[in-house]
């Protein structure tokens, strides 16, 4: 049923040719596809406050393009996730403001400032050097949504004086992403610390039997420290996504 | 906006009170749940000509029975899959006309007689016999779906001149659901054999690395022939089900 | 026994140096490979109008031309995938009709205008943009066979209204493929809003805990929506196959 | 160093046989595990408000029953997970007033009413039946921490209209956990539709390729809708608890 | 095509009413299986000297017995391979004769002598005790196939001097059968002592990550000693069996 | 070559039969197990101390009272693994004075004291209370072989501080045996804090993706500590062992 | 104890210094390791009559020239195994009749003709083309090792009637080898024709859950059909060898 | 509390302001990382004699060279692991003076000699030569840590007298090391011969199901033999660091 359907029945209830029930069992029938639920969408992009993240992997520049141009003219913020440099560097001649990070391979371009959205901070914690990488698209992604957010990184648990030194921070952050490769003990040892949520980030980080990161995702997913729930492998923009949305609550 | 809200804009329009513009707004802009949906479920379980199939595994015979008497006052044909014997039992004492299929554990319950659906014959075939439990399921589901089903059991590789002598009535099928446990080699060369769909199924006959059924799984889901798709381990009733779809087209 | 030893057999038949008996219990042992069962498969190519597709991976170039140039003689047409672009642009150089694919790795060149063979519309669709180069093998193979295709693309459960629009179309098909990658849900939703069979297929889009496609297969064979049956991972050319298979019955 | 040490190093320090630097650096080098650790611990504990879970797995009620005494004499409210019916029984037989919830294998004492914490109301939805007993551990778990729980049960992807039906009550939830076995699609679905986290629980429900969880684990980790973070598979504890954090804030 | 028709085509043939090349176009189209291929097959039966082995699992010993008299009135011997205690009694009471192995679940039943088939000594190896009953089923087989068998147990790459001890044994045999838990390292070391084929049994036999026999099995398929081929994880029957068809060459 | 022809070759060289050359080169070529290497392996039995480990599991109690009985006659003292209690109390009947461990299924006898062995002192700690078992069974096993042991139970990294608290103790020890599930982090965190060595013991402790301890096994073998060494999935006899094996050095 | 040491002794022998007692007392507890063993190991190679193959990867063209040389000097032939096309060619320069075959990787080079071992025909089948560089280097190492080899190609089972057309070379073959990759099926269907030992060779032909010949192998260890081995993924030389041990028998 | 809060504090008891009990509790609670911990860390270091490895991996040479720096003002030895050759030779132009070992990819510069620190020699062991750079690895590892080390390649177990030839250098070793690739055995030959503890080191060394190191890692954790601890896949530096710390005991 499209809206000329819709129209006519209308106009029968209005001319008294079908009654109230009759319309009500129609209308009730309706496939709900055809009463326009782009709309609805459109409602909901609005209130999340965070219309479209674009997954640049797979996708050439010219397709990137074409998505930025439509979200540049709604007037909204775009963030593009796995994003290679040489792409990056293609979309940058025509977004001349756009900001890339090659280490994270994200790129941003704002149409208008960052409404700040979060509480309080975000503190985004490291084992290692190497994973930092992983760690700064949390970083960016958080930002982006309008949160404040704090950095802490090389502080795994063979050295662990590291990190009970910065406990101070760890306590007053509102929520912790913890991204940690190897053995991927980090989260366990920070959520025993504090009563925040923490989003446990696994890394590629390792060699051999890290299976690049399944063995730090299996031991996030197995913390003995509660508060702990995890994201994908390397996926520093879901834990970035879902740290913003606890704290704007 | 439940029925009484729709009730009013409806008495708006009839009443001038509203535009029709504005009446088509605001029903476009209606949570479609409030419409009453169950009422197109109903349609489309109608329309599937098989409604509900219970899946006994989890379920206690109580809320089984429940299920089933709502079922029969609609005058449904009753479908149970992985119903354990006990259970089956505790049913059979209330549902008296009921059939139980240990082997398969399956139970079913006609309130009328089922209605043939389908165009040619469904074919099952074994490669052992420790695989015709699994088959089993498929057979009752198939004629419970109004399929004539024939059955060919125990024609494995390993006696390939077995499979070639019933070749005609493989030619003659439909569809045909092959059941194979092992290195599940038998709907690879089923489907060098036919020009049907072949519907294949790992059993999780076998030991040390049959792992359950998943070599056996691997295997068919690599079939070097075409015309090949394949459904979970052991999923009998998976089988029996598509075939029936393809079947009556 | 070669077909001078047969001939042998039926003049001794003729001129009565063997009885009805003795020829018989000689036939029934011959080796039946010696009774030319080249012309049964060629009767099976026939009969199947689908006569020989080339699986390009690990074939040189001209190997592949060698191939062809057999299949164009018997008035073939022919289907190529998993065929690398440079190899393809050296095919094309003697095979100038000949029409590549790059995004799936396709090739395919007519002898003659594709017989239509299917009933009803073949419906492909895909979870994300990323997954269509493997739904774009589905729908070539698909056309090949005769079959009248349409797509739905980018329509992956997160943003499920998109599915939900496109109702109409999903329950007009006679057969729906659906290829998806990462976390593999879209059959299962699919499966659950049509009445028709159909067939999954995994891809291997996505990172760190997708697998490869692995997690996605999982997901499809575990689908709680009967009617849906699976391929293996980015095999569009095996799905395209089977619902090609179904269309036609 | 104990206490006595410190005594004597202050002693010290008060009538001048070491100097203030001296004193700073002998303190310096303290191990800092004779300063009393615990009593920060517990202040640790008081701060959470959720002084100890007990696992009951490997523990003999014996033990159980001695921890629970000494809970009880510093006031605090007790849950113990994973607890056998045998032994709860035990249990109950010295704590009457205990509650032991046998689906879900959980077992309370409340010393004290439940003060309330949470903010908003956290919605626990599966997507079957049989994924209920994991969901009612995380239901138990987040009363128990004070918060305001309401379920939706049975609501899986297969038919979508059960779940959509139910949107308004997903928008108004502040934080969501969805439980789902099988293909574990439903986080996606719902991740989609809210702009709340949604912390995913994969369930051992299903059979074969399920793995006893571990494709709804890979699906939801894969999950395509942001704003989901997943525990470990049958935890629905852990996700109780994580929400409990989450909606305090 | 059946016999009949096959008569009238020789009478055609005899009485001139059908050339001789069209007699044989229509033989040459003949479906080979209605030539009486069981025949054939007995006919292979017969030349392997080994007619069925009856796998015991998933079978009654109702089933089984109905083999068993149909194998004994053809004069077979019997062998029956994983076969429950409980179903050998039940089997042993009919075959009052038949010997059952209870470590090895094997029953085997002779209605003739064996005749002896090998040329030279199968020796099967164990490397501890634990594996022993695999061994005893490879023993049985190949005893049963007409070969004459040796063993030497408990010969473990741990105490590598009681192998050595035994180096003459070894180079006297004709084939070994090495069976192996745990880390799987025999049938290296064997296979680098003798010019002889090595068939490997990986067995269940272990803890942990010895996986159920997978990691024997997978050490065994990486052996650096040329001459080792590998068979099922606890499938002693298998090894006995290749061993035999090895030793009557 | 057995002990006579050694004998009649020394006897030729005596009476001048063979000159020296010849002598030495029949001699090289000796098969060397003729030389009673048993000897030259009771020679490592005494050497090492520890003579004979018998491995419970898959040994009936008749087995193992046979073999027990043997080593009593030498003198030597016996550990007996894996033992299941039913045996284990036929045993003690036998051997009234052997001490059977039920938690971590170890049986003892004693022939004459303990020698004490060890230099230092082997710390023995898990993560939970859960992992005990697996411990004690180290503990037995490093007291059996002459070493002093201490425990240090149930600081799991969750709770760092309890781990802290007992600094001094860790640094005091010679060898560190860490035993923990779940996540497996602790070996990395006491790694951290001593220069001993640390061997690490994976137990089963733990569900869902804990998959019976591989999760812990591939944290440890991944430790970002340096210093850590890794034995199977609740090896603690072996991870006794190696410890006793380095304290003596 | 070196040959000094062992003449001193034969001299007091001789002497009569020491008693024969006390020489064969000495000579038992030999270090038997002094006694040259190399010799025996020279012997070993004699008799396997295939001394060294050279395993190519990660050896430098340098090093496999400075083998080759020593090989060469004691009048042997040559057998190299993955060798890189550019060593291959390094080499060559070299040792101008070496041979190289690009496609399986393997070198030969022979000082001497190959003298005939086999007894009857090694048959290599394979169930693709894109097997055959893998049953290439099993027909290289079994020529080389004095084999007479005969292929039958691409006759995988989804076309079974290819395969039963050769079925008479096939029963004529003393040992089968087959080389299959994506389902493997093909050795169980040739196990099941034949009454000679069949080695299986899984391949990594294939793609998705292939997973690199996984699937093919353990298809091949669940082969139903007895009779048939296995050997390491792309192992066509382990395979080749084991055969020609067979064959010489 | 920084240094001045303490200095305070003490200021405060020197003149009698507060009590000892008041100042012990406010010392009691001090955050503990305000103590100034990287000392004690430094102590740490110090006694470790072995301050700080670098991980090379993922780490530009820029930022190498700046941690270099750091290292060397502090007079410190330097051991980087895991260093691409063009990283090391960016780094050689700085430190002139740095060796870089490119078979194991480990760079180490030396401020001032090594002193010796083990007390007997750390024999390292190689199955085969492409197993030696991740042995070098170790025996780098090991001499930078002050200890003598000798080596004994390519000495597998398919030629098993190659290794006893060499027991007597096996048994003098105070620690092993041992690497092996494909079947992994090599430890357990090794360590049924020695008394001393064993590190084993699996490598990535084979093909098909070597899975790249993982077969050999599970045969090493599978150990028939006592004595013998592993470390990750090619983790020669791991191994070398663990058996450095046991050489000093």
């Amino acid at each position: 049923m499209n809206i000329r359907k819709l129209e006519e029945l209308l106009k029968k209830v209005k001319s008294g040719k079908i009654t109230l029930d009759e319309a009500i069992a129609q209308l009730k029938s309706l496939p709900f596809e055809d009463l326009g639920f782009t709309r609805i969408d459109h409602h909901r992009s609005l209130r999340k406050g965070f219309p479209e993240v674009i997954w640049g992997e797979g996708k050439t520049s010219r397709q990137i393009l074409s998505i930025m141009k439509q979200l540049k003219q709604k007037g909204q913020n775009i963030l593009i996730t796995r994003l290679e440099e040489k792409k990056a560097r293609a979309i940058q001649k025509i977004f001349l403001k756009s900001q890339y990070y090659p280490k994270s391979k994200v790129l941003t371009y704002l149409t208008h400032p960052v409404k700040p959205e979060g509480k309080g901070t975000i503190l985004v914690i490291t084992a290692g050097t190497t994973d930092i990488p992983v760690a700064e698209e949390a970083v960016i992604t958080a930002q982006f949504m309008g949160n404040c957010v704090e950095t802490l990184y090389d502080v795994g648990v063979a050295g662990i004086h590291r990190l009970l030194y910065e406990r101070e921070r760890m306590e007053k952050a509102y929520v912790l992403i913890v991204a940690a490769g190897m053995e991927g003990a980090l989260p366990s040892v920070v959520g025993g610390l504090v009563d925040r949520p923490v989003i446990a980030v696994p890394t590629s980080v390792g060699y051999g039997t890290s299976f690049g990161g399944i063995t730090a995702l299996l031991a996030m997913l197995n913390s003995c420290a509660s508060g702990v729930a995890v994201v994908n492998i390397d996926n520093g923009f879901g834990a970035g996504y879902i740290a913003s949305l606890i704290n704007r609550m």
